[in-house]
């Protein structure tokens, strides 16, 4: 069964390469490596209940689980090449797994990744996939290059997903409470009730068409591929945006050596977001909300032009949100030039 | 939290590599593969209570999430060199994941594999790993290359972990029933009630030394790296036996579109396994139970001698187990020549 159930994923990830010497179908594959390119490695896993909701459509959770991966080969610039893909499940279900490899499959074939290797086993659904990349040898993006100085951006829109989830554990589809903590954008109100912070200026239809672009952007994250290629030679470190804002930004600084300053004002929403909630909503979701996988990257003066020229040609926008500074840590500064508190630290597993 | 983990993990893992230009703490793990080389990929997942018994000591579970990859490499001939560790787990047990980092890294540094990145997750216990290795180009052993009138070969001893976990089923402290059945080496009896086919010829202090011994070689299989190595040249197919040989054998004749017999009464039994089972059990164990971790290849006519001096200079011992035929399927001959029936297909998961 274990072999039917590899066959029906590979059969639909169909994207083939001629890099790949032996796919899927032997105790492991062989794969060529061009001269003068580095290979670029991570991996990452999706806990049903934990890192998507339990409810979520298989197709999603198969497009997410390569996304995330995709996203951390981005932040480094490179173009990802091959997949290995550890599919955990329940039973042996073979509609289910069908649709979650169209959901892988459709990512992958955007970006011509291959899928290499894998293996399926019987257990709580979760999904671990490995991504593979190349970047020029010496082109790679760091957190480690920012200087004092750099200007610090973002690409696309922040806080949709935690927007979307927000809106799905209001209506009792979220995640599980204890772990989706610093994630629902709940602030605390004085007597330690969850605060309302939803808008409800705009009319029923165009809320309903709100919610549904929100809810996309969480299931189907688009990895800033084109970007991270773009920022080679421009960005001086570059990191994407998985945990929020804060705790991303904190992790180049930590790599840099460096602190950081983000204008609140500054931080780029999508209209959708802006229609469903308010103004503080909408910040605390971009800081510490998470799942947002934009790249967040840090530009040497005087090479913004270049960054707009190079994004702008990737079909990618970017706001300038803040600046590095000397120091070490994130602060976010008002409009006034006062430091504001961040409603929360960021995402962390196990930090229940 | 996950980020106190990650460093306990990487601190344990501490073995060091020139090819790694960055390694754990960025979004990616860069990486120089040489010229001339080809790149190895494989991934393997262990669910607890279903790749190994929950009562598993964490050291066990960090060597063998290894192993299994490793010996996936050795397979194909390749040297291993990198690995990345997804690792999902109940709650944040530091004390868990240093043993687990421990048991992980005693395999690495006997290897020489450096962990390159990973990610940890709030789950039920299980673990991905995905290793990495090289071969020189066209060197690889694959599972596609046997020809009718070829010798079959296996290194080491068969059986000895289905009959560990044998032991372990009949104390309670084994798989779960339901995934476990294709590897306890019960045969049903004529009421299909399970039959006994312990023997007692020796004495007790002897029979634990052998039950350790046994219980040693599931808890801490060794990949037969330097073997594989050995091989370049020499086989012409090769696999490694983790679902039994029958399963693994009958991979090696579908790829290679030919078929294999296999004399039973050449089947290599330790001498641990011998003292505490009768010859059908080994025979059962050997044939269907998986978890072995040995190669099993095939060499063309007149190349046993070459083979036999390569895997001595390895330090590995090989027994010729029977011959590839012309057709397909893998049949199992006893002394007289005539077929015997296989007792069992070989482990797969979902086969319930």
């Amino acid at each position: 069964m274990e072999f039917d159930l590899i066959a029906r994923i590979r059969d639909r990830c169909a994207h083939r390469r001629g890099d790949v010497a032996l796919g899927i179908g032997d105790d492991a594959a062989l794969l060529d490596v061009p001269a003068g390119q580095q290979l670029v490695a991570c991996t990452d896993t999706l806990v049903a209940g934990v890192h998507f909701p339990v409810a979520t459509a298989p197709e999603d959770i198969g497009w997410k689980a390569l996304a995330v991966n995709l996203s951390d080969l981005a932040a480094m610039g490179a173009e990802p090449v091959w997949a290995l893909l550890a599919l955990t499940l329940p039973d042996a279900d073979a509609r289910f797994v069908e649709r979650f490899a169209d959901g892988f499959a459709a990512l992958a074939g955007k970006h011509a990744v291959a899928l290499i290797g894998g293996d399926t086993t019987q257990g709580p659904l979760s999904i671990t996939v490995t991504a593979l990349g190349f970047v020029p040898r010496g082109a790679a993006l760091t957190r480690g290059g920012a200087h004092a100085g750099d200007a610090v951006f973002v690409t696309g829109a922040l806080g949709d997903a935690a927007g979307a989830l927000h809106e799905l554990q209001d209506s009792g589809l979220g995640l599980r409470r204890q772990d989706a903590g610093a994630n629902t954008g709940k602030a605390d109100g004085p007597e330690g009730e969850p605060q309302e912070r939803r808008v409800s200026r705009d009319s029923k239809p165009r809320l309903e068409a709100s919610r549904k672009r929100l809810l996309q952007r969480m299931r189907r994250p688009r990895p800033r591929v084109a970007a991270g290629l773009a920022l080679h030679g421009v960005a001086s470190a570059c990191i994407d945006v998985s945990d929020g804002l804060l705790a991303d930004l904190r992790h180049v600084c930590t790599a840099s050596g460096v602190g950081a300053e983000v204008d609140a004002d500054a931080l780029p929403f999508s209209a959708e977001l802006r229609a469903e909630f308010d103004d503080a909503a909408c910040r605390d979701f971009a800081l510490t909300g998470g799942d947002d996988y934009e790249l967040c990257f840090t530009v040497p003066p005087g090479c913004e032009d270049r960054v707009a020229a190079a994004l702008a040609a990737a079909g990618c926008d970017a706001t300038r949100i803040g600046r590095v500074v000397a120091g070490s840590g994130v602060r976010i500064m008002d409009a006034q030039g006062n430091v504001v508190t961040p409603p929360r630290a960021g995402w962390e597993h196990f930090s229940r």
